[in-house]
């Protein structure tokens, strides 16, 4: 558990200007409808105004517009949720590691693991494997030989990575993440598939998130790569020797295809797919639901889904969809006409 | 290995108007195809009637119009397919836990495991956790700490349920599901991504079914919610603080984004998409496929993907979609003309 | 390790015309860009021979068209790539298989486990499953009972096959895959839904390859059927009852609804959808993203995915779109006045 602190540590720490009593204590943030007096609270849109005014919180993070809808203590700031997202990892550290070896643990003699490590229950660890200090290997994690994972990485419950794979310091890998799996490699020979081993590896950099159930394939030659900064949802599949730029955050259930170029700073919307040998430019933002099928070399906003719709205008418009080339040229004759005269 | 019922038997129990040998034995149910005289089948629709003649089945289960299709032993009723659902968990009712703890679960002293509950080989339980009478955690299955989870509720192997999670009774969970995850909850922060610490939970209801490699992660701040008797298929994400209300089943690959709300008894097909934020009445039926990236308030059928096409037709189709809105102006125009005649 | 070839040696085992010196040694396939004087590269495609004249490699698989490109030691060949392939699972063998059941390793007393196949750490055997000569059961995979894998299939760690299920020889499977989970079947009960109890099961055939977090559900009455040959890639959805024709070879992301019939030598691209109860013939290809929402009975490809805009654009257009109905009665109404004059 975390100690209280003042309002007046908090607006030491972090800036801002204090209104209201500085002495007010605090342990923990929570949303304007859930907290307590013992809470700090925060509003970032002036929709949710009304939920201030009801709020029990102790006290709150405001925008500098806000400084007068409350009269209770608070800090205003130019960004609350940034403001709000420091404190909460004040009062909310990362789960602390236990250096130590479990009994079940199962730790082939030739791996190097930091005495400043925890492997935990039932977890593996395969030969010539190095484990950084203040790194965390959850309950049943699967380390494959020869991986190196750098200092005060967590692994939680079941990841696995695969042989060879190289991850960064002050990494977070979900529940059921596999990093290293085969990349999607095949060659036809008479009608049938023939395997292209995948001899690449996946290299992550420093603080990397990676969600529940994402996959990342190795390389077929040479690495896939995750640069340092980069935070991966859930359900995500990135295929092989994909890299993806720095600080980029990509949403759930997307799928990037193999040898994508993903640029540095982008965001992803929600299942959104890339396709293969693609390049996406710095700073680019694809909408969720967007199937990308070239390369983008423009910063900028992108999107292509199908808007929605009730069900039986959708029919009537899809019918249509399918003969757009006929309606063009219907207007293309009628112009003709039209001009002739 | 159930028993085998008499067709009087199974009538008397759930009703329909039972037609020819009312001694017939059957001890399991099969489709059509591939059923034999112990068996008995179904017909949900007429355009499977030519199944019907020439199946092997001992007895039926048809609608009260094929009343004179065949002559064998048959129970007449309103829903057939509902009345097969009733015959086949008689037949088939859900596997037997037996209660004791495997020697290789790794069980923390403070956890409270019910005498009647069974521990496979393998799982781990956390501190403080609970599991009541008549629940299996299943071979590999990991409960972090203080999580309760309710009488007769099954999770088959590797399922890993976080920290603090809340779980009903009777519900049933596949291999990989993930249950409080992280939410993806970041703050930019000069260009870089700063992690908001996710201090909620989940809390899932009664008669809940989760399906394999299924992802639920736990709320920011306050809870995500799964409510009674909701079915989620595999594949699924399920992103912080979404609310599922009761009794909405939901197919495979959906994705739904952090804060959506969805309604009670709503049906969303496979890889349909909805987006944070958003509220979906009760009643709401969801295409597969579609994005969903605005409110819906009204109950009703709701669709938005792309007809499929043949390639050639497709990219003649495509090129002039982008073009859509030089389309319309050029039909105003030569309204306008037409009008001004 | 492999040992390092002479190039004479790999012409004459897969054909060819080698120039240059047959005798220089490579020991490992790799990228144009990476390879090292004791690797051999290749050439598929002529807009990448700048790299290839920069290549540092020992020497080149090339097509007949680019005999003179380079100088070095070089196999021409009609297939580049397969040729590599070949070349490839020459110097990177399938991981070797070491017989042995680990200590940790949980085997039920009724299981048949051959001699000559290994059980790795934390994997589970059930109740009368069997595994044959030359297959491994990686790091934490969980086998049910009944189960029958064939000889020299190779899963990898935490692969989850549900009880009865049949796997066939030579199969490959990656981290988190789940066979044989329940299908989604469902009855409404007043409101509620009834579970329909899964008691078919999932038949894998010979050479299949199933990729990381890939779930394919077991069959509700008859089999999930998967054929020789087929290949499926990371994060797919097989609903139950499902049958996927030998040699197909289906992309990352995609869900393929209940009782939907795949054909023969299919390809299907990442995060397509494939509705329930529908048939496709062999040889039919399927773009990726793309909703396939009727049965396809010719051989070719489809396509339907909205494609790719600028933000703004998108928006203008899709505006649009959900009036195309009307856009096409007011060109009808144009041409009738035309038509009229």
């Amino acid at each position: 558990m975390t100690r209280a602190y003042r309002l007046a540590e908090i607006a030491e720490r972090f800036g801002g200007e204090l209104l209201g009593n500085p002495d007010v204590f605090v342990d923990q943030v929570a949303s304007l409808e859930s907290a307590d007096s013992n809470h700090i609270s925060f509003l970032t849109q002036s929709r949710y105004r009304r939920l201030l005014a009801a709020s029990r919180a102790g006290a709150f993070i405001l925008p500098y517009p806000e400084r007068d809808t409350v009269k209770k203590p608070r800090i205003l700031c130019d960004d609350p949720y940034l403001y709000f997202a420091r404190v909460s990892l004040l009062f909310n550290p990362p789960v602390e590691v236990q250096p130590g070896i479990h009994p079940t643990a199962v730790v082939h003699p030739g791996a190097s693991i930091s005495g400043d490590a925890q492997l935990a229950a039932g977890c593996y660890i395969g030969a010539d494997a190095r484990i950084d200090a203040g790194t965390l290997i959850g309950v049943g994690s699967i380390i494959g030989d020869k991986v190196h994972i750098g200092a005060d990485t967590r692994l939680y419950a079941r990841v696995t990575v695969y042989h060879g794979c190289q991850i960064g310091q002050r990494g977070l890998f979900h529940a059921g993440a596999v990093v290293g799996s085969d990349g999607f490699g095949l060659a036809r020979a008479e009608g049938k598939w023939l395997k292209i081993p995948q001899i690449g590896s996946v290299r992550i950099g420093d603080d990397v998130e990676i969600g529940a159930n994402t996959t990342i394939d190795r390389g077929a030659l040479d690495d896939t790569v995750i640069e340092e900064g980069v935070k991966l949802d859930n359900q995500i599949q990135v295929g092989h020797n994909v890299r993806i730029g720095a600080h980029s955050a990509i949403a759930g259930c997307v799928g990037i295809a193999g040898s994508a170029n993903i640029g540095r700073y982008c965001t992803i919307g929600g299942a959104a797919m890339i396709l293969g040998h693609l390049s996406i430019a710095d700073y680019v933002s694809i909408s969720p639901g967007t199937m990308v099928i070239k390369s983008i070399n423009k910063p900028g906003k992108y999107t292509g889904s199908f808007p929605l719709d009730d069900h039986q205008n959708w029919l009537r418009n899809a019918a249509h969809l399918r003969g757009l080339h006929k309606m063009a040229d219907r207007i293309s004759a009628l112009e003709k006409k039209e001009s002739s005269k």
